[in-house]
């Protein structure tokens, strides 16, 4: 399930002086970093760079659960790989599957979810036929209905 | 289960300029970062601060899975309290419950859950048994067993 | 020059485990992080909390200049006084001196330089006149001309 | 002085979703991030990748100033190119010269002071010699004296 083929969206980093803590490790909260700047390149990817393309669809999203599995610690100056799939779309709410390998290996995985909200009340809307196409028309495999 | 009182570790932080994001809330990211301060408030409130009491009895841990639920945002300036509770011991993990409240609301909820492991081999390990005491003895109401 | 009592607003921080490096120090940009909160509770000791007060003033201010002189490290878990003075106030800057302390040992040096801004068109500006006034009545010994 | 073409090293970065605050622009902070980044490709590319080839020659470098002069802003997802180049060698400092362009045009300007230290007692010593070494041959035009 967490198979490297299975994202399209794969960006290659290096792990940052600043991002690494005193154990000699990436400390664990970064990881959420690297999540989103995967999150950005899947918005750029899928033909919806944000925040521009959302605001002209009038829509925003909201993170609104974080998960992270550390199976293995990325370490200074490591290139990582950090792949993003869009694995579930509710009625607002987007799931993103997210994975980071090292040297092809898997050493982190997790989980965002967002919520479609209207920009200005924040309240959730449902996610917007354009946005909701191009996630679709992006992911092969298919999302899982 | 979220209740305030259950919380014995209470830290009171001030969200930085520097935390918050173009969307005008702390970057999701950073909420790890005010756990870990938490966390490290625990450890000093159970009598083993870490890391110069963990190196003393032979361990280190390490954060092996993070969740974090975004609840409502926390903004510029605000003065949030986060609370932790140890909230499951197994046989070397130890599980965190995380929440932060502001004004007495709660607007997020977590968990951060760490592995014992040799410092040198970094292999996992019984939670040693100074340690399983102070958490055991610190947490009122007690551990579910 | 750096002496302690020329700072009337000193706040007091505890280093976070995320602020330190492989080094076990912390990581050099992080001071600038440290000054800002001085300099956010500069700003609500003069009365004119950022960024609230400054918009209500047709105000806002950009850094244009910062140093840092790294006289000896800050550790993870030790607490750290930070010290902020305005030190020159221009046409249109603030020139903010700021310090850090371990002990009363001055650790860190630095100043952050601000230019008054019109917050829409971002174009420079004269420091208005209740800002003026307001750091005028807070500095003392007072600034020097 | 701060010409493009004086910069061998120049390394691209897009800025991240969580570099940028409230103010829209990327926190004044984390250019000493975006230093750091070029100072560590600067390493490898004088063929002394930091740590290891520094603890190999017993030594370690620790920033000893700081400055940074922000011309314009950078904002999220812009690609920016930062420049670093050993500007000054003394007996036991390398002072980088920093900058950084965005489509060209020079939007921050700095430089980091090093200071060679013994690994342990961290105290002050001369640049060794195949440090020294390979900084000059690298820089063209070379460094002046």
């Amino acid at each position: 399930m967490i198979k490297r083929d299975a994202f399209r969206l794969r960006e290659q980093l290096r792990v940052r002086w600043a991002e690494t803590d005193l154990q000699g490790i990436v400390f664990n909260g970064h990881y959420l970093t690297y999540f989103d700047v995967a999150i950005t390149e899947y918005w750029r990817a899928i033909g919806l760079p944000y925040p521009a393309a959302f605001a002209g669809i009038g829509v925003d999203v909201f993170a609104v659960k974080s998960t992270v599995e550390y199976l293995a610690p990325a370490r200074f100056d490591e290139v990582i790989e950090v792949g993003c799939r869009a694995a579930r779309l509710g009625r607002s709410s987007i799931a993103f599957a997210l994975a980071i390998w090292r040297d092809g290996a898997l050493i982190t995985r997790g989980e965002v979810v967002y919520v479609c909200a209207d920009p200005v009340a924040r309240r959730s809307m449902p996610i917007p036929v354009p946005l909701r196409r191009a996630i679709e028309a992006y992911e092969q495999p298919p999302i899982e209905a």
